[in-house]
């Protein structure tokens, strides 16, 4: 049996990675896209839908889950595996990045943030200590480091919060009980590629069994997002996998994978999908529109998706006009699967050795195919 | 092969029939309870959940198809069977109760009904013929004559409105082309047992394919809905189906069985699920209640459903609170497989001669389990 959280790199091209990390519950198979459950669920998808298009690694949010139903409860009755029934590999984050933004009034202090809860107004504490007291209540396979999550173009804001991140960092390490869990660092420092190398220098020079790379798709251009991944990329071991959080899109997908990046998350397959939009090549669709109303074909022609197999873009542009449930988790399905399949395709591509041929082929489909 | 609209019945056991109903997308073994797909899909449920809960019969509804996406629309491009990804048999209603109980301003006359679209308020008028067409363009199997459904207690309403339905009734197999649907009569008089004797009589004696029995659980007693039903079944023909509209409860459905009825429908299973509630024995619990925040058993004990078998009441609870949409979709399986288990039960008890064992398992539940 293999060790837990041992990554095994699979093979190479270029930056590109294909590797395996092994969980307590399951293999992740890198590069990997993991759908977000926020409250516990991916939504509108029962854990049968999220097997069906081959889920490998499920996320789930401390800070939400710390709220309702409370990480004592999950604990109480079980594991976060239990209660939403996931028997497969999951990841909490630390609660810092919603307590910095969704949270209402908020104090930071070197030691950890006061905030109020965004359902009741209630007041509470996250500590790096409390961060890891949580994760370790919900019992997530990989759980991560409390972090500041800082403006990313403010530097002096920047060079405060990463200080923090790192001084907070070693404390999540020391306050870490659980074995059976893995523990990633986070690299901040904006948007300034001195930071980010700063921040990963230090980060790596800690005993995490993986790497984040967080404060990424937040306003920042899609160049100074390559830019940091690339100074990143030079500094994180080869044998700890790397995790780029909150992101993102198809071509984010492709492009991180190209930098090194082996796991990705991010609500907006989920969040397209209640707002009528659907991933379609680089681009997306928007199926509300009169013009599908009598549209025999599937959203997307070659998808083998649930939704492309059996439905067609007439009868979504139906379930979306009249407010049905069934039009969320049709979308979610074709979404989720497209972001999981795209990212299981380059991992094939790096192990087959035909990276280059894949990417021609995806990049010569237009980006600019986007209709909100 | 066997002619399509036959009607085999199987076995008997007092008045109880268990029989398979013949139709061009499969047989329908009855008694048979069929979800309610409102505007084409069944709410918050895919077709493969449909499956996994041995669903067998679909109804959609006329009145809401016509208007939102239109009938022609549906059949410019397919049927309603490929439409929704339905493979097996569909019935329609004939938009009648829908427009005597949800449509807005209606003028009735002996012609038929205009109303307004409880959608934008647009004028549309309804005759038998019209009715016809429009199911003609859905395609479902089981089509139904247009009626009036009157107040359950208003005696000349009644005799005014059974005769307009009679009238109808023959306009519509006038009006009928198709042959690979079958068109089903319904029986009115509200709580009258003079009347539905009378409307059982007329409409058996015309030529449709099966028999419905309309204007019950629109707020009569149960004893009244009983007598109506024992009344009808000495009436209605052995060798042809005869299907209970809008019911029901479980215990609605054991005793329409015994009284000789074998299709029923309901929206009851999936909006109680909207609004917390699971069927639970011949009662119901309301899932959102604070006492099930931590309790680690299933909605019903020994209950086979998907979510029965896979989550707790703490999660369902969870998801409830929280408003997730998953958690419509866990209460709406539940519901529905429970009363397409319960009559796939009492068929097989019908069939086995082990009826009266059934029944007495069955009533020792305690009906009083019921909480809002």
């Amino acid at each position: 049996m293999v060790q837990p959280f041992t990554f095994d790199l699979v093979a190479q091209d270029g930056h590109a990675r294909a590797g395996i990390f092994h969980t307590p519950h399951g293999e992740i198979r890198t590069p990997v896209f993991a759908p977000v459950g926020t409250q516990g669920t991916v939504k509108s998808l029962t854990p049968s839908h999220l097997e069906e298009i081959q889920a490998n690694l499920i996320l789930a949010n401390t800070y939400h889950l710390y709220l309702r139903p409370g990480d004592e409860l999950i604990a109480e009755v079980g594991s976060l595996h239990s209660f939403m029934n996931w028997p497969g590999p999951i990841l909490t984050d630390s609660g810092g990045f919603q307590v910095f933004s969704l949270a209402g009034i908020r104090d930071i202090d070197d030691d950890g943030v006061t905030f109020k809860s965004h359902v009741d107004g209630s007041t509470h504490r996250f500590t790096p200590e409390r961060a890891i007291a949580i994760q370790e209540n919900l019992g997530a396979d990989i759980i991560m480091a409390f972090d500041e999550c800082a403006e990313p173009y403010e530097r002096a804001y920047n060079e405060q919060a990463m200080a923090r991140t790192h001084a907070w960092a070693e404390r999540c390490l020391r306050a870490k009980t659980r074995a059976d869990q893995a523990l990633f660092g986070i690299v901040q420092g904006g948007i300034f590629p001195d930071l980010r190398a700063q921040s990963a220098e230090f980060i790596t020079s800690l005993d995490f069994a993986g790497n984040a790379i967080g404060g990424l798709s937040v306003g920042e251009t899609k160049e100074e997002m390559h830019a940091i991944l690339e100074t990143v990329d030079g500094i994180l071991p080869e044998n700890k996998p790397r995790y780029l959080m909150g992101v993102g899109t198809p071509d984010d997908l492709v492009n991180g994978i190209l930098r090194g990046v082996d796991i990705f998350d991010c609500v907006l397959p989920t969040r397209l999908a209640r707002h009528k939009a659907a991933f379609h090549g680089r681009g997306r669709i928007n199926i509300g529109q009169a013009k599908y109303a009598t549209d025999p074909n599937s959203l997307v022609e070659d998808c083998s998706c649930y939704t492309c197999e059996n439905f067609s873009r007439a009868y979504l542009r139906h379930l979306i006009s009249v407010k049905e449930m069934l039009g969320s988790t049709l979308l979610s399905l074709h979404n989720l699967h497209t972001l999981i399949h795209l990212a299981g395709q380059m991992r094939q591509a790096i192990i087959d050795g035909s990276l280059d041929a894949f990417l021609k082929n995806y990049f010569q489909q237009p980006s600019s195919h986007i209709e909100q």
